[in-house]
């Protein structure tokens, strides 16, 4: 008797017993596009590997990511809102951007051990260098200091910016931010205050306002100077208010996925122990 | 500026933010066939989900099945080899094949709740339906009395067979197993002997013998009759050495994918609630 031989419609080609896992641990986690994008770079390289979303609650991320990290076929792990700074001590070797700012999005299986790195800095910073925006001698303001904001201006400090203001709804946060950006670039002028824009080329919102269906602007303002660049970090939706409202205005917009394709490819290196 | 499209190979179309998450958790993994089969029935029905292999360790099971069911977009798990019995104190019910078992190979969020159900001996008897070979008044061999076993027996017993004879390298899980088949079924002759096959009509393996790199054959024998059916509830290799041998006697085989199929829509329904 003949064995029935499976048909397209049997198989997905995607995934199988042997595909290696990496995961993105959010709360909210419907918005990410980590998935489709890593997935996608993992496939162009030939990597039998797949990127799902892993909604982890606030009060169960301790004991979960203990039982992700015990998965035998994980390999990585990337952090996002609200997880960039909990997540560190589950790494044992901190990358130098990670060991400055105080937070990780990546954490790769080293071994028997777990490293830890940052890159959406390198993620934002790569993006303006692929749009000719220099940051060098440039004025900035930033508004959001958590893991993310803190790894962009740690990132943007590295390429001695003229001026940096920084803006947090948590005061202390947006302090400690401000002396590393000072330690990391001497030359640079570091303020924290209350977000303005008329002495500003370049403006960096790195907060969650914005996000998925808030409509709020992460700064009260009507309207923007046509010569103000506008990056936004969120990258759904991609036209947030903010970058409706600088669009509106004439400004140029640097969007959240650029920073996302700018950094993905370096954290595939990461993962598949590339760079080591 | 314009916003860069989104090329095709930027990003995959079959996981994101919203997919729901069920995975398969066994060790060794690579061999199942569960992500390819599920994720495909998924897709089918338009459900926005995939279902993922999850290599677990023996030495970190329950804390990992802990941090895995406290993720929130994870809605089931699937469980082989050797975590069927092991995995039923995590059901807060039990359905009526597990019940009898005591081993489920399915757990669903029930609400705030898990359930837990067997869906293998189920799956092998319609497998049985669909090649028209009665398992009514048949002789039958069953080699392995661990989850998948017992569920296959306990399933066939509803069948009512002349008779079965259970064998299993713990001698004391062949004993309870064929005391719950006498149980189901109290016309059937039941005993607990090594494998025999010239007074059997259908010999089934549901052990491990064979499976992978496994070159054994669950009995000891150079030859079968050409009128034994053989089944092997393994499923990778498909050509199993018991497979093999059957084919090379002129058997008719019966295959482990065929008793996959046959659960799959079950445990699909079980999953998204359709059976309640």
């Amino acid at each position: 008797m003949q064995q029935q031989a499976a048909t397209a419609a049997d198989e997905v080609d995607f995934v199988s017993g042997r595909t290696r896992l990496y995961g993105i641990v959010g709360d909210p986690i419907v918005q990410v596009r980590s998935p489709e994008m890593f997935s996608a770079t993992f496939r162009r390289r030939g990597i039998e590997a797949i990127m799902v979303p892993l909604h982890v609650a606030p009060d169960a991320f301790e004991p979960t990511l203990r039982g992700l990290m015990a998965l035998r076929n994980l390999d990585g792990l990337v952090f996002t809102i609200p997880y960039k700074v909990r997540a560190v001590p589950f790494a044992s070797t901190l990358g130098a951007q990670a060991a400055t700012v105080g937070a990780i999005n990546a954490l790769a299986r080293d071994g028997t051990q777990w490293k830890g790195e940052i890159f959406d800095g390198l993620g934002c910073v790569e993006a303006f260098r692929r749009r000719g925006i220099a940051l060098r001698g440039a004025r900035l303001m930033v508004i959001g200091a958590g893991g993310a904001g803190s790894a962009v201006a740690v990132a943007i400090a590295h390429e001695q910016p003229a001026f940096v203001r920084v803006h947090d709804v948590d005061g202390a946060r947006a302090e400690a931010l401000a002396a590393k950006v000072a330690r990391v670039s001497s030359d640079t002028q570091v303020e924290v205050a209350p977000p303005r824009i008329d002495d500003i080329d370049i403006l960096l919102n790195v907060s969650p306002a914005g996000m998925l269906d808030d409509a709020r602007l992460p700064l009260d303002v009507a309207t923007l100077p046509p010569q103000l660049v506008v990056f936004d970090a969120i990258v759904k939706p991609e036209r947030t208010p903010l970058i409706q409202l600088a669009e509106s205005c004439g400004c140029t917009t640097v969007f959240g996925r650029e920073m996302m394709r700018g950094q993905i490819d370096r954290m595939v290196d990461y993962f598949t122990g590339v760079d080591g």
